[in-house]
Order: structure tokens, then C-alpha cells, then sequence
């Protein structure tokens, strides 16, 4: 068999590994014991009109039949139309390709985009999986660094990584894990640095993946980025603005400005992948429902609770304005120590190793209002087992 | 971009070509004066229980969730219990992967078990897309020489054409595109061919992809496979039986013969392909309404029509049991000839050269009993127009 494959399905990933040992727990000391901060799987139900749309649906028993294999046509259209009039943009619905959730977005757009020994640039710290759809790709997970104070991409940085081998470069705003929403200046720089580099080294692509597009809080905005650059592949994914990420459903959209070619490159890496269309039911459910989201104000409330406390109890944690995360420095400096000091209250977040930077640990606040608050004390004494130490220490 | 990638989108499989330009025909001239034969869409509807568990799992909010990446544990362990009781086999529920449909079930199988270089062998004439998964896995794709007169494997093609590459053989019965349904003795002797090549070679996996596993007529039984040959990995949808192929829900069984690492290998495979989980809402469907079928009879008696019919103008035609495809000789000897003939009267059938075998044309009786009976005077005189043509040559 395939000994990378095994290694990649016996070591599974650390945020699934954390999430599957808060379950234990769970089942040792009760629910309300432990707080599990580990994992991106949205908690507010969806829409209302999500579960009317689909009773709805479900009774149409000709639903269920192939569509074809980029989505149906109906639905590619209702999703380039919203496009256009939210964004102001002219996006085709021929360009549209539905696929089974972000994680098939990316599999396949990088697929589609990559040979054997190319080089794909993402910003640490970064979701993990990146590396592992980029490999499968054939090509070289290639990080570039983040400016620490801001989270938001160190430019110079991504200038001096850009290479001939460079064949695309992927963003994430609102980002996980830092939750970080990246400013209209900082989009029209990265379109510059790639705008610079492909005129030396030729066409370097931009996949913007957008599954927290609409999880954005205190006035924050995402910015539309195919209007900055104009190779530009954006990943969608339904999974977190409607609360149905075990579903997927998502698309590619293959900007107005890439060539037909890419198009079909998408449509071939969907075939090669296996992928025969996107799950019909909850195609002719996006169409029917876009533009609407799950009840983000939970979200928005847990972010503040939670902001405002651990930087009162002395954290330092990232500002962040989007998804459903929180990036908190490690008071030691290590994460996988954090990680487990944690973990000893019960208390579960992911260590930042493993999304390529060391020194923090990610907080997924997509729970009940009542756990964040549940879980303050905890996280109040877990900073003063840091400062008790330092105490003996000194 | 990546050339193989766009190659593969631009030339769309043959199949859904023909199946989009009978489309055409059909909004020219009317549904009634077009016979699409081209395409596996199963034509009944859905057991009334598919619609009926639908209606009731949509109102559970929670139901949208993420679920392991193998699949929800009970799902995993009504489908393993339920082969147990069917096969009198001892699968366990450990062991089974929900996928997003058989494609999916392929594609990840074939990434986990091969290497760059790798063979894996399939029986002409094939279901075209085995061909692009191979070659996405980095594998060649060999094609095995069929018995011309049961369309049944020759078994001494098969022995030459194991080598110390080939890493798997993959098999389907009942068959697409002849509709046969491989017997117990054919199955005995390819396990005992692979095994006598495994022991020179090393281990050789049997792939058994059974997506049209309850589909068999007249007191045809389909053979439980791992029973027969241990390294077997069965690749299964519910899109034909229970008539739900846009939702894409499937599984693989690596079955008990195997070992632990292959079960892995597709566990990272599937990983890498971007298959988070299989759609959460038909996992939970499936384990409700597992060992049911939609009303098959309909294609029963499409296919007595069909044959009886075909037969009685002086048509060739494979003595087939399974699946919903007649696999017919073309009068001329020439597929693509016979396909342009048929085509001139609104008749869709896929000419066999797309399945590795030149000379035939599949023919889908998945369609209404009615479309069948008004395409038969289409058919004779297609058949006909061959004996005025010789008629006139002679």
C-alpha cells in the first residue's frame, strides 16, 4: 500500500485527536465538567429556513438524480448572481464548480493549478490540512511568516518566497486559527508582491479561502479579493455560515480574470479526485437559502466574553475581529505545555505547533455561551499556575 | 495549470456528452420523439422510507454536524452488521469508511493502495472512469481481455498480465457496461489466479465494486467476494439501489483479510483527496433504511422487453443478469458507427469504444417502461437500415 497515505490516516489530525479525548472526558466527568475549545464545528443550529427549505425538498423524490458534475445549472447561477450584487463583481455562473465543502475546494484548486515539484505559499500559522492538500498535489507546502504583532502576513517575507517554482499562494481571512480579518490595505499589498512576482516568474495564482467569509464582528468587513488581483480562485464553504459543516457543500469560483483553461483544470482534479458532483439536496438547498446565516451573534457574544476576560487575567491574545477563534500566547512561550496545563483543567485547546508556529494555542469559542462562561475560572487559574511557578522560581 | 488536469475537464467522459446532447434533442423535438439510453440514472424514485426517514432526520438541527472522518461509529456499525447478516461474514464496523459515493470509493482505494508506477488491472470493457482514477493514484491502467462469448474474464489474459507492479485487479459484478453478473465458479478462479500470482509477487488486492450489487433478474445471485479471496477491498453505493446518485453516499469495507494499514492508507487517503466525511444527513439515512431497494421490477421488465425485442430483429446481444445495461454487438462491427446510426433516430446509446472494447454499444434501460416500448420501431429500423445497406453492396 501507500506508506505516505497510511501515515497520514494512522496519525490523524491534532485537532481531531484533541477532540476525540474531550469526548472521553466527557463521557468520565460529565458533560458540564469539561470545556472543549477544540474544534471548528459550528454550535448554533442553522437557519430556520434551512430545515423548512429542506422538508420542503426531501418530498420532490426527483431530486436526488446526478446533477452535473460542476453543480446545476440553477444553482451555479443563483450563487454568481448573489456574488454580483453583494460584491459589485461580474462573475460568471459558468465558472462556478460546486464541490463537497471547503476541504474538496482546495483538494481540487490545487490540483487543478499544480505539476509535480511546484511550490505553494501559505501564511503561518495556517490550517493544517493546507499542507496535506498541497502535497497530495504533488507540490511544497512553502510558510511564509506572519507579522507577530498583527497576525497579518509579513510581506517582505512572501516577496523573498515567491520563486519560479511558485505556483500559487493561499489566504485565509477571517483565518483560522488566529481569527484575524485581513485589512483592505494588506489584500492590495499581497495583490502587489504577486502582481511584481508574476510579471518576473509568471502567473503566481491566489486562492482565497473563504469558508468564515460572513463571521466577522464589530463592524469588520472581508474585502472582495478577485477585485484586487485578478488570478484568483476563491474556496467557499457553507459549512460555517449555515451551521451544516458534516454536509458539504461549497464551491470554486474561478474568477473573471483566470483563463477558461483553469476552469477546466477544475472541473479534470474534480473527476480525478472522484468527485462525480456535489451532494444534489444540499445543492438546490444553497441556491434556495444563499445569503442567509446561522444566528452569528452567540459567536460574537463568547468572543467578547472571552476576550475581555483572559486579557484580564493577564493572557496576551491576538485582536481578531472574524471566524470563531481566538489566538492566545502562551504564558510559558510553549504550546504544547500550554496545551497540557490545560488540558489538566479540563480545558481543551489546540497548541500552535501544528498549525506551524510555536508559542500559542487556538481557542474555538463555536460554543454555548454557557461553556465559555463555565470555563472562566479555569482559564483564571491555569495563568495563575504560570505566575504561582514563577513565583517559586525566582 | 496542470495539462493533465485540463485535459481531463475539457474532453468530459463520453458518456455525459451523449447524455447532454440528447438533452438538446429532447428541448428540439420534444421528450417523447428522443430514447436516452446513455446515462445510469436510475429512473425509479426512491423507496417511499428514503423520503419518509428524510422528512424526519431534517428536523434535527443537530443532525449537520461533522462526523468522524470514517463515518458516524452507529452508521459504521448498522452497515457492518447488516453485511454480517446478509453475507454470513465477520466485517466489523472498525472497518468501514463512509465515502461520498462509489467514484469517491475508488478513488480513495486506489490512492491508498498504489504507488507511482504501480499497475492495477480492470476487465475490458470497463467503466471508463477506472481509467482516470488509476492514472490519478500515479498507477497504469491494464486492461484484461473479456471471454467474447459471456463477457466474463478470460482468466489466462488475467495471468499474463500480473506482474511484480501490479498492486490490484479490479472487478464489477454485476457489470457496467455488459450487465453480467460474474458466476461463483469466475470468482473462484480469479481469487485463486490472484493468489497464485500473490505468492510469486506479493500481495495483489481484489477492488470488488458493487454499485449495482442488489440489482440482478431472473435468480441471479451476486457472490460475497472476501469470501472467496481475502485481500478484497469492496467499494459500495447506495446511488443504485436506492435510486440517490447526486447525494453521493457510499463505503468501503476493507474486509477482514486485509490488514490494519490498508484501512489507514484509505484513511489518509480519503484525507488527502479532501473527503472530510460523507454527507452527515445520508449517512444517518442509510443506516435507516439499509438492506431496502427501490422498486427494481421496473428495470426487470425493461430489460425482458428490451432483450426479447433486440433479439427478435437479429440483434447480438450479452446474455446479462445484473446492473440496468443491455450490451449490444453493433451490426456493422463498428461502435462509433452504430452510435452516429442510432443517433439519426433519436436513439442515445454510448458506443463501447469509451469502455476499452471496440465493436459494441451499451445501452441503459434505466429509463420508463414507456420510453422502451415506443423506441422499439427505432431500433428495427435501425437494424434494418444494415440489411438494405448490405442489400445494396452485395
Amino acid at each position: 500500500m501507500n506508506e505516505t497515505m497510511k501515515q497520514r490516516g494512522a496519525n490523524a489530525s491534532v485537532i481531531r485527536e484533541i477532540f476525540e479525548y474531550a469526548k472521553i472526558r466527557k463521557s468520565q466527568v460529565g458533560e458540564d465538567g469539561v470545556y472543549d475549545f477544540s474544534i471548528g464545528n459550528p454550535s448554533v443550529p442553522p437557519p430556520v429556513a434551512v430545515t423548512e427549505t429542506l422538508k420542503e425538498l426531501v418530498c420532490d423524490e426527483k431530486i436526488h438524480g446526478y446533477t452535473a458534475s460542476a453543480g446545476d445549472p440553477s444553482v451555479r447561477r443563483a450563487i454568481a448572481e448573489y456574488i454580483n450584487a453583494e460584491y459589485g463583481a461580474d462573475e460568471r455562473a459558468e465558472r462556478i464548480y460546486m464541490t463537497c465543502g471547503a476541504a474538496a475546494s482546495l483538494a481540487i484548486t490545487l490540483r487543478a493549478l499544480c505539476n509535480e515539484g511546484d511550490e505553494v505559499i501559505v501564511f503561518a500559522p495556517y490550517f493544517p490540512e493546507y499542507a496535506v492538500f498541497i502535497e497530495a498535489a504533488g507540490a511544497k507546502c512553502v510558510a511564509a511568516k506572519p507579522d507577530l504583532k498583527t497576525f497579518e502576513p509579513d510581506l517582505d517575507d512572501l516577496r523573498a518566497k515567491i520563486t519560479g517554482k511558485t505556483r500559487a499562494v493561499i489566504i485565509n481571512s477571517p483565518n483560522n486559527p488566529t481569527g484575524v480579518v485581513y485589512s483592505e490595505k494588506t489584500i492590495r499589498a499581497i495583490a502587489s508582491v504577486l502582481r511584481e512576482r508574476s510579471a518576473e516568474y509568471g502567473d503566481v495564482y491566489l486562492i482565497s479561502d473563504e469558508p468564515y467569509r460572513e463571521l466577522v464582528y464589530d463592524g469588520a468587513k472581508t474585502v472582495y479579493v478577485p477585485a484586487y488581483y485578478d488570478k484568483t480562485v476563491v474556496c467557499y464553504s457553507f459549512s460555517k455560515s449555515l451551521s451544516l459543516p458534516g454536509e458539504r457543500i461549497g464551491y470554486i469560483d474561478v474568477t473573471s480574470g483566470c483563463s477558461d483553461d483553469v476552469f477546466y483544470a477544475v472541473c479534470g482534479a474534480g473527476r480525478s479526485l472522484g468527485y462525480v458532483c456535489a451532494p444534489a439536496l444540499f445543492q438546490f438547498l444553497a441556491a434556495r437559502v444563499i445569503g442567509m446565516t446561522s444566528d452569528l451573534s452567540v459567536y460574537e457574544r463568547n468572543r467578547r466574553a472571552l476576550y475581555a476576560a483572559l486579557t484580564g487575567y493577564g493572557y496576551e491574545v491576538a485582536e481578531s475581529k472574524g471566524a470563531f477563534y481566538l489566538f492566545v500566547k502562551s504564558p510559558s512561550g510553549d504550546a504544547r505545555e500550554f496545551y497540557e496545563r490545560a488540558k489538566k483543567h479540563d480545558v481543551f485547546i489546540v497548541p500552535s505547533d501544528s498549525f506551524g508556529l510555536g508559542g500559542y494555542a487556538r481557542v474555538a469559542y463555536c460554543v454555548s455561551e454557557k461553556q465559555v462562561a463555565d470555563s472562566l475560572p479555569a482559564f483564571r487559574k491555569i495563568i495563575e499556575e504560570y505566575g504561582e511557578r514563577n513565583g517559586r522560581t525566582q
